[in-house]
């Protein structure tokens, strides 16, 4: 049994059984959650993690500076004018124990006519909820936007519904007002001296927290974990203009109520915004770092709760002079969100299942050992390309200790982890190729694209995330690109540009595509030889005879109506080695209406069985193309899948013009690895059961295997 | 057996069969066909009708003056730039015999950069087919618009290629310049001294042939039967510019390659043009109907071929004087679609199948039969409605009386239009409420929306089409709305208001739903008590936080993305009589990312089985919304079925707030209509076997019913 880079959960409670615990995993770090208490004499275990609050956990400075709140701008509902004169419930639909509306800003409320989409100015608030607006416009819908201070913490209002909690509820403050700036100091300089017994001081995490508004009936009504609705705050506002010239609005929040969702294009306002708020955060937190050091501790940012602003992906993340993050683990996605955030000296994943009454509750040991099973599975593609220096877990050990099974397979993956991590050693696998994937974020978003609410799944993105789940395992670097960063050209060591997405969306591109250099650049690439892939409706905004404005690169575009008129004879099925052998596809949410230009090779197409005369064109569903020395690749949707993965793989190396057996295993349940440094081949079975393999060398040579589960 | 009413198609080499065939069928009347003649003395079948062609037939005419002959304006193939240079083939991908490049009025050619939009200046023609554009800008796209000449007619094209053919090709001519102006006067007029025996002069059919183009290998490229390409005459395009001072371009015409396709919402420009091309057409017709009418023979319009520009539900109709029309019957739509053709004294239906070699093929005498029964009872639901005055058969009569069964067939089918005629006897049957389609076509495409090619299958319309074959056959008159003609109002006698279509298509809008002063009559409409009914993505287009834009009516949006953040709670499928005891929908193509706003009532919601944690907030397929004293219907999709037909039904009573039993037939393979003049029921066996019914009288009285096959 190997010790270390794994840190327990425990608490006060249940300090003997989670010592036992602790010598069975080779913990060598102990941390207290939110909501329980470290053992005494915590030192026993390792190094001690606390978990700190920056802007929540002492209500009597929040109640002494109820104006230092942390605001937000909310939306009403819409209100349907019948007659001359609206009057407007502006809270309606919010929860009344989170926000509460502050007319001491009343000048930055907002009142939309949003049938028209006009500015109205002839309304006045009554100082106790309700807004009426005059001279309506009968039939029209109108809105309000108005400031409210946040007066219990988003995250704490989850857990008092997720774990019943009957704790007082949490105020919140913000350090961009003058008193809460000093306050912030102050405080992390008495606790450090008041907690000799933290190593490390883990930050829970600084500022503001991620959009997560509550309806009037305590669920969940809006939830972004990108959202950068909480940080509405009125001097930041006004520093900002100071700055930029930039009077921002409520309207510029509220976004029609997308509160700039990140599926949206960031508009430029709303992208300048996020850098100064961003540099405020960094600046304010480094203060807080520095206070950390001096007192001989580390800083560790937990990447989650209030996140906001501290983008660890950002250009301003390397001056918080932090020491280490931790994150969840969702899947090799997050894994590599984690494991390669850099500036930081180690990172650290708490891996699922969280020890909360949803997974352990009476009855569902197996459940729960499956999800661990199913975490770590994905999970370690990921570590196997980048590993994440640390694990651990987080919650209520006691309830985890109910499970000895699961107990006992913690045990068996935390050596796995050690041996992976050891067998590495910081040097860098070998790489095939190296991906773009471009979209409106790009590095800002690394390994953050198509996701919504931290790890949850949504119908309308899995078939998109597969992408990055496969690639986070395959021997692919990838460089995340904005289209500003390709404007003038794609950078020389890109071999595949891939772009994904629902059109009109951040992640398609949507209007970005107007611009003709990007799209010249774009041909250019392929056209000298590079490579090229789209998912779902890539590069979709209708423009010029085109809804995907690269159909031309692409060799596919989708029917939209508009040419309807024009006959589709590209319409059969062709044989290819991508997709040799296999019947069935599964392109997860997939896309309509999508047809074969001239020339394009039809790889899978459906027909539907209506078919009445002689119109039936088809629904192509994957092709490739060719288009000067390059290659594209288009394909519907691709969840993630050890099939699609695979097909993903082959599909690069075909538009890459590289070849697919080197470094490779040809059963899709098994991956290879090759790490150059110590000559060392790693041959993994995904799978649980055995599994027999061709494996092909770096020199191209075959070798059959036979892999245990 | 029953007399009259009835055309059959005759031609001299099949004289004697042809007229025992007739008497069986009890024809009145004889027509030729494209590419037959009339047997000798054709009087003895009854009435005469003789096809007679306007702008095509007189090759020598034609010869005579090339600088006449009809013009179009086509789009060359999108170049890709490399270089600073481009040589564009102007004509790859054309079939040559149809086009000719013609440079005298090269004037009016326009290079375009596609990727930009821009048109471009610098480019040159060589008098052979290629244009070389100069200063391109590299990994742009440029295309060519020129003028070409139409030097074989499209229609004839598609005889030769469907039949074989080998006759001279027919050139084409058009009365737009002043020679040929004249010629079609004096030819109608000799023809008709010359065509004593002609009662009827069918015109096959007037100006200008629908879009019809075709590719270097002889086969359809592109296809509308709405299209207006082929009035690109520069004598029209300068007399419009003299009288509204509008200049239009080749880009007018071309319209980055949509050729002003029907489902793009019309220019003003464009509608400006149509306008005056039916005056033009109208003017141009009643010259040569007054001649006919000089020599005592009446003028029928086909209404197909070279229709466009003789609009028949356009305003400048009525000024063309003709005493009938005559047209396909694919179904109820165009049963309707012909049947209530205003101005004329009668209207003929010609069935199907077509008596071509396509279906009359050795060993398909069932499938010809099955097809006729299938024709007539899709057709007869409209007829029962509002019918036809006659029907009657083209194609080569010898064809068909290979196959006794079909002939016995049609001489059954021919008997029981009689019957319903003469029992209908011009009276309008019992309506029960009254439907407004609204788009952004309205009266000018009566009975023709959502069609591409005229009665073709294609998968893109049939799930919208079905709304208007359903209601063909409905006791619900229908009023075809423009935007403009409910932009003050939603005319008082209307009941309920239905949109349909694809998103950004002219059925749903698109664009037009963003003048917030149409949003707002239909929110009075349907809040005073109206109905509403959205089929697929009505009202769409993404703008102020909304994607349907009557979302708060319709009580549903679409999930584009943007507001993936916000929780949708309204996810419970609920009873309701509208859709209880049916198990399965048919929704056809179906639309995907539909949710239901709070307060809606959801009657349908199909959930992925992929769902994984917390996250499935359904797909919504079928809801009701009350809003204000009103209520609105929304369903992804509606295809033709005796089954959907009966749900649009109950909808429609459901949302005008009208009683469903009345003058109803229970069962849905039946259909009842009563005829309030003459005090008559039809209680109407739509199935191939017998059914049995619950009837209810306009007093809501039941009685059981057993009916026949």
């Amino acid at each position: 049994m190997k010790q270390g880079r794994f840190t327990i959960p425990a608490d006060a409670a249940f300090a003997e059984e989670s010592l036992k615990i602790a010598k069975k995993w080779g913990a060598d770090a102990v941390r207290d959650c939110d909501g329980t208490a470290l053992p005494d004499n915590p030192g026993r275990f390792g190094k001690v993690y606390n978990t700190y609050f920056v802007v929540r956990g002492d209500n009597d400075w929040a109640r002494k500076h109820p104006e230092e709140a942390q605001r937000i701008f909310l939306l009403s509902e819409r209100n349907l004018a019948t007659g001359k004169t609206l009057d407007i419930d502006i809270m309606k639909g919010f929860l009344k124990d989170e926000f509460a509306p502050d007319p001491s800003y009343s000048e930055l409320w907002q009142v939309f006519d949003r049938s028209s989409g006009e500015e109205v100015r002839e309304w006045s608030y009554d100082g106790k909820g309700a807004v009426t607006v005059k001279n309506c416009k009968p039939f029209h819908e109108y809105t309000v936007t108005f400031l409210a201070r946040i007066t219990w913490h988003p995250v704490q209002v989850y857990n008092y519904i997720t774990n019943n909690w009957t704790c007082e509820k949490q105020l919140t403050y913000d350090p961009a007002f003058p008193a809460t700036k000093e306050y912030i100091k102050e405080y992390m300089e008495n606790w450090c001296k008041s907690h000799p017994e933290t190593d490390v001081v883990r930050f829970t995490t600084f500022l503001y927290q991620f959009t997560l508004i509550f309806n009037n009936e305590g669920k969940e009504k809006q939830v972004e974990w990108f959202g950068y609705a909480q940080t509405a705050n009125p001097v930041l506002i006004k520093d900002f203009e100071k700055e930029s010239g930039i009077k921002l609005t409520a309207e510029d929040f509220v976004d029609s109520g997308y509160y700039n969702n990140c599926f949206r294009n960031p508009t430029e306002k709303f992208r300048k915004y996020m850098d100064f708020v961003e540099r405020f955060v960094s600046e304010t937190v480094r203060g807080l770092v520095d206070i950390c050091h001096k007192y001989g501790k580390e800083a560790m940012m937990f990447l989650g709760d209030d996140w906001i602003g501290s983008e660890p992906y950002g250009e301003h993340f390397k001056n918080m002079g932090l020491d280490a993050v931790v994150g969840s683990v969702g899947g090799g996605v997050t894994v590599r969100m984690l494991s390669e955030i850099p500036h930081v000296k180690y990172r650290e994943g708490r891996f699922l299942p969280y020890f909360f009454p949803d997974t352990f509750f009476d009855g569902n040991e197996k459940g729960a050992v499956s999800e661990l099973d199913r975490n770590w599975l994905t999970a370690r593609r990921a570590i196997m390309r980048k590993p994440l220096d640390r694990m651990g877990f987080g919650g209520y050990l006691s309830l985890a200790a109910k499970f000895p099974s699961f107990i006992g397979r913690v045990e068996e993956i935390a050596d796995e982890f050690r041996t992976i991590y050891e067998t590495i050693d910081g040097k860098k696998p070998w790489c095939r190729l190296k991906v773009g994937l471009l979209n409106a974020w790009g590095k800002k978003r690394s390994w953050m694209s198509h996701m919504v609410a931290h790890e949850l799944w949504y119908q309308q993105i899995y078939s998109y995330q597969g992408i990055l789940e496969a690639i986070s395992g395959l021997p692919a670097d990838i460089e995340f690109l904005s289209f500003d960063d390709v404007k003038n050209g794609v950078p020389d060591d890109i071999d595949v540009l891939i772009n994904a997405g629902d059109a009109y969306t951040s992640y398609s591109g949507g209007r970005a595509w107007l611009d003709a250099d990007l799209a010249a650049q774009i041909r250019k690439f392929v056209y000298n030889g590079g490579g090229f892939i789209g998912v779902g409706e890539p590069t979709a905004c209708e423009a010029n005879g085109r809804f995907f404005q690269l159909a031309d690169v692409l060799g596919v575009d989708e029917e939209i109506g508009y040419t309807l008129s024009i006959d589709k004879y590209n319409i059969v099925k062709r044989a290819d080695e991508l997709t040799g052998g296999v019947q069935a596809f599964d392109y997860g949410e997939d896309k309509k209406n999508i047809y074969a230009l001239d020339g394009t090779k039809v790889l899978d197409i459906t027909f539907s069985d209506r078919f009445r005369r002689n119109v039936n064109v088809g629904e192509v569903k994957m092709a490739i193309n060719e288009y000067g020395k390059g290659k594209s690749f288009y394909i519907t949707g691709l969840p993630y899948s050890f099939a699609n993965s695979r097909l993903l793989y082959k599909a690069m190396c075909r538009v890459a013009d590289k070849d697919l057996l080197v470094c490779y295993s040809d059963n899709v349940n098994t991956e290879c690895n090759y790490y150059p440094a110590s000559g060392k081949y790693a041959v993994v079975n995904n799978a649980r059961t055995e599994q027999k393999t061709v494996f092909y060398d770096v020199h191209g040579k075959k070798t059959e295997l036979t892999l245990k589960p």
